[in-house]
Order: structure tokens, then sequence, then C-alpha cells
């Protein structure tokens, strides 16, 4: 830690002052991430995965209130990337309405889709609770690896029933577990993502919990068991620093296993993780 | 004219129906324009070109209309294109989200923006009619190759000073006429827009008023007069079916010099087309 004196910086030109910004920019890049608020089904405690259901009202309203904390903070951002799924999208809106930046490219993907709760999609979790047992249903929401039970073409939750995944190749039985996710998440992230950061562009993301889980795991090195156990709640914006080689830069405030740090109330923020947490217990 | 009775139909088998119908969708190419719903600066009376006002209440309720008209007439789009401008740009998402197709890739580039109104931008209408007369304001609105005079670099208004046109080379000295702004429509909608259409994609596009009267000037080839005089209204979907050479197929219902056809009460289309057409005068 040192900090210089008025006097020191008022021997140093202003020629120097630049190069010396211009260096710490190059060093330094900011990616903002938004988990979509609330959604419908949210509310109807079902299974959503890959179905489209729309934000709540109160869903609306904690995605303006992201993006009004977004440009509080003096962030901005040249790109966007989001899901196929509206609930993303119109949280990504909101943010971009609220930080005027509607007229920054959007990147829409199914990479960073929810992941697919196969046969579970669609299912109320309490009575899927009463069918498989408690535990089961949480190794289904909670493991790494384990996926839920498949869909196939019959199914109208399986993706080749939907418009949108024209063209996509997905299996005859389809499922995904947060493991399979990032399957998807970071070859996208490396292949669409990193080229636009590199680049010298900020980055902002509106994504889901587990395609959000996927690449926070990939960025801070999370181990399989921790990131299982991780919640990011929903409308609350993560904001990374990477250095060149894209690894987070620890921020003041980050919250543990999180190299990044939520903008708001930092208590308010602490309990609604707990609280995520307790819920699936 | 004529009609295949129930009898023919049954006698003619199932794959040679849908090669036909493989026949006639190859044929036909479905276009949407929506223009911008009111902004908050056709309230305030004033000149807007490329200033990024927002829509007004009325502007968001009719452009919502605008998806609900493109819904029920069964219309979909595969992908689609708008502007730098939030007016239009909002235009868009209402329209996809009445639509259910908020998932669609939308490409926005400044080439579809309004035209720009030189050193008119952000005047009071009424206050510039005051100061170069009627008449002098008349040919600047409505003449179609007499530009505005321009703004310079010192200008908020110059696009050099708002970072959504980095990148982008405008001359020094900046203004448009209608027909400097069909140089830029033109291009775009051949180089962007028509091998999209070529692939086989339905495209919605949602614009401004000179940005589409560049572009249906071009597609129904109307001369400069006539296109000088044509108003076409706000949050009003017109939908164009083009040939395989992106020419226009006459619509029943289409209101002269257009082929294409508005969704809704065409008798107050009408009405508004006239009333745009008067406050002119």
């Amino acid at each position: 830690m040192f900090a210089l004196s008025r006097a020191s910086v008022r021997s140093v030109s202003r020629s120097a002052l630049r190069s010396f910004a211009a260096v710490q920019t190059a060093d330094k890049h900011t990616l903002i991430l938004v988990r979509h608020g609330e959604s419908t089904w949210n509310l109807e405690n079902k299974f959503t995965g890959w179905y489209d259901c729309p934000l709540s009202d109160k869903g609306h309203e904690e995605v303006k209130e992201a993006g009004r904390l977004i440009k509080a903070e003096g962030l901005s951002a040249d790109i966007a990337f989001t899901s196929l799924l509206q609930r993303a999208i119109r949280t990504l809106w909101h943010v971009l309405e609220q930080t005027g930046l509607m007229w920054i490219p959007v990147h829409k993907a199914w990479e960073l889709n929810e992941r697919h709760y196969g046969a579970l999609q669609g299912l109320d979790k309490q009575e899927t609770v009463n069918k498989y047992g408690k535990d089961q249903v949480l190794v289904w929401r909670r493991s790494y690896d384990i996926p839920p039970p498949t869909v196939d073409k019959s199914s109208p939750h399986h993706p080749s029933n939907d418009p949108r995944y024209a063209g996509f190749d997905f299996p005859e039985e389809f499922t995904e577990s947060l493991a399979t996710t990032l399957d998807r998440v970071v070859p996208f992230w490396n292949k669409t993502v990193v080229p636009e950061i590199k680049s010298g562009k900020t980055v902002m993301i509106a994504a889901h919990g587990n395609s959000l889980r996927a690449l926070v795991k990939h960025l801070d090195g999370i181990d399989e068991a921790t990131i299982a156990e991780l919640n990011i709640p929903t409308g609350t914006p993560l904001i990374y620093e990477l250095d060149d080689n894209l690894k987070p830069i620890p921020q003041v405030g980050a919250i543990a296993p999180l190299q990044g740090r939520y903008l708001g109330d930092q208590d308010a923020i602490r309990a609604r993780i707990e609280g995520v947490k307790n819920q699936t217990k």
C-alpha cells in the first residue's frame, strides 16, 4: 500500500499520468454478470430449465434495480451476451435501458441457457419431492454431475420441438447436470466471449443460476463440491475485474469463493445467498 | 383465379401437395416493417433526427398494439434489424415480446437511423419556422435532396461526439437529406438484409420515418416527388411480400404508392396518413 502525496502528484507530468492510466486500463478487463430476476415459474415452484417463462412483476423490478446499481457505479459495457430464454433477455433489456446502453450489440446463445432439467421440467417441486423423495431430488438439484432423468423427442420439453433450437443437434435423450452445463458454457466463453474481452471490450452477460455458476467455477477455479453449494442471487450485478490472462483480480468486498464483487446492500446479499442455500435443505 | 374442388384436392398425393407448397414458399418472402411509436420529442415538437429520445407513454402503447397485430396475423420472423436509436430498438423489443420472438437475432445498425437533421436537431419546430420562415422549413422537411444546415464536430449533435458511432467516419460537416439517407439505407439493405431474405429468412425491420421511406422508395420504385410527400404512420406494421428478385408482390388492400399492406384499422390508417401530410402544410 502506498499513497501519492498531493505534491508528488503535482510533480508528475500530465502525459506520464496518462501513460500510467493507459497501462492500468490495458491490464484490467471489467466483466458484468447478472442472473435474471424472479420468473413466474419460480413463483409457481416448478422446475423451469429451458421452459421459456417470463419474469414475474417482482423480477422486472429486481432487474431494473440491477441496472440502476450498474449505472450508479459508473460502469458501462460495449457488448452483451444472453441466453435464448426470455427471462434472461428481458433482464438484459432492463439493464441496457437503465444504463443507456440499448444500442450495444447483443449476442443471444443457447450455450448461456439455464441447465436443462430433463424430465423434471414443468413438474411441481413439492410433488416431485413427494414422488421421488427429498434426498433424490436434492441429488438432482445440487449434485455436480448427476443429471435428472432425460426427455426424448416425444416431449414438448425436448429442444428439437422448439424452433429456436432449429439447426442445433441435441441428443435424442436429453438432460443436463451442472457438469455438462459447464461443458457448453466454457467453450462458448473461450470461443466467443474471450476474443471480445481481449479486443478491449467490456462485456455484460445476463444469464441463469447454473450457466453463471459454470462460468464462475471456471473463472475462480472453484472445486466441484463448493460450486454445487454456491448460490448466486437473482438480479444482483456481479462485477469481475480480469487480468490479461482472464484471471480474476480479487475485489474488495468479494464473498468467497467468488473473487468478483456484488453491487448493492452487502448484508442483504449475504442473507439472500444463505436463504437460497437453506431453501434446498 | 381458380379453386381446387375438394375432390381434386383428395386426388392429389400428399407429397405432390408438399412440393407445390414448397415452390409457393420459395417464391415469396415476407418482410415486416414497423416505424417506431411516438417519442417524447414528437410531443415536445422538436426536430429529433439522431437525438436519442425515448418513446412516449403513447408510443409504448402504440407499438405493443403493433406486436399484437403481427401476432394476430399469424406472422413470425427469423431475424430483425433496427437502428442505433432507442425509440426504434424499444419498438422492436415490444414487438418481439408481443410475438414471442425475443430470442431471434437482432442486428442494430446506424444505417437504419432516422435521417440526421443537421443544425436543426434539438430546435423547436415552431421557433424554427419563426426564424427561417415556413417555406424554408418545409423545404428542409419535405424536399428530396435539400438537407438542413450542417453541424460540425463542436456540436453535441455531431456523431463523432457519441460513443455509439465510434469507429465510423462521418463528414466533419454533417447533415442528411432523404436522398443521402437513401444512399446508406439501400446499400445496407443490399449487403446485409437481402442475403438473409435470400437464405429463406423472414425479416423484421423496426426503424424511422425517413429510413423506411428510403427503403420503400427503393422497393416500390417510387419517384422523388412522390416519396417526398409519402407518410408512413408510426407503430403500424407494413407487410410486404417479395418475389425472388426482391420485387414487391402487390398486396390486397395496399395504399398507393406502396405495394405492401398495413395491418390494423384501414380507415384509421388512411386518416393518419392524411393527418401527417396536413401537419406539414
